[in-house]
């Protein structure tokens, strides 16, 4: 067996704090990807898309090592919900998960060039949104956190107080899947002989 | 309007940095209830005692404050499950708990003495665990982070791999219904013409 460095491509700090949460010892090397907008493909693709992108950007710099990409989208109707770029942006797309039912979707890609490894896998979440009253959604926007979050929230800061309940992974909300990443990452392991360092 | 103190009556520290996370200021003033056997009432009744008994401790104590008791079980078809005292306890447990889906059952209770305060209220999550391996509990069991916890397990640590979805609200599962507290607090508070301190 021998035994290979993980790597997280991804800049977010919940994502680390996810990984680390599950006992896993990594690097973190972002991906500088960015990002495509959104044209009608299914969402489910388009988060598959930008995970795999993500890690093929490092697994080409580290090609021994396996990588890990993701991407979260939030979906609302037909609309796939971004970063907000402003306050403005922010308080539409707070408006718009206000009283109603979203799906998050997480993708996230397993790559290892020297031992062609490429995978993609996501995982999809209900999320419901209690009618946000417009104080909250001021209070929030103040604190800034809505501005590095698809959708603008975060299901693990001040809005939690928002999602009065979820259907699916909790932790694909947050940024990964990690039941899941942690079944489909044994198995990998397993079915390839590797271990992590 | 006047100014009350809020009171956390619990000594778990995930409660505290729950009400924390929603921008409450509070003091924490743990109850020291020993927690009378679980015999054959509704578990959501039982769940509700005991936040009644631990908030009515305290708020004896401090009968002008605003007190927050609450209490967290885990039900798996007609059983309770408590705190595991020893590993092989929590190991039985968390057997039980392996490939099904539980209960859990969060009640909270807020009192205010001098203002005759006294409510309670109950949230329950569903909760599927994922087939789990020997070497998972294990892993777990040696982390010692089963024992403070109803049902062996927390779901904001190592075992949230166990967890491939939840129905329901995620907060009451670690401790505390957060937005429906916090619904239920500011109904309280415009009720009674109360402002935190």
């Amino acid at each position: 067996m021998s035994a290979v460095e993980l790597i997280l491509a991804s800049a977010s700090p919940r994502r680390k704090l996810l990984l680390e949460q599950i006992g896993l010892s990594f690097r973190v090397v972002p991906s500088h990807l960015h990002e495509p907008p959104y044209e009608g493909h299914k969402p489910a693709q388009y988060a598959e898309n930008l995970a795999e992108l993500k890690a093929s950007e490092i697994s080409g710099l580290l090609p021994s090592a396996l990588v890990i990409g993701a991407d979260t989208i939030v979906v609302i109707g037909d609309e796939v919900l971004g970063k907000p770029e402003d306050a403005a942006t922010a308080r539409k797309m707070l408006g718009q998960l206000s009283a109603r039912t979203h799906l998050v979707i997480t993708a996230y890609s397993f790559q290892m060039k020297a031992a062609g490894i490429k995978q993609v896998h996501h995982v999809s979440t209900q999320v419901h949104f209690k009618k946000l009253r417009p104080d909250e959604i001021d209070y929030y926007i103040n604190t800034d956190a809505p501005y590095d979050k698809a959708g603008a929230y975060g299901i693990q800061d001040y809005s939690s107080i928002f999602v009065d309940r979820i259907e699916g992974c909790f932790y694909n909300v947050v940024g990964l899947p990690i039941s899941d990443l942690s079944e489909k990452l044994n198995h990998l392991l397993s079915q390839h002989s590797i271990t992590l360092k």
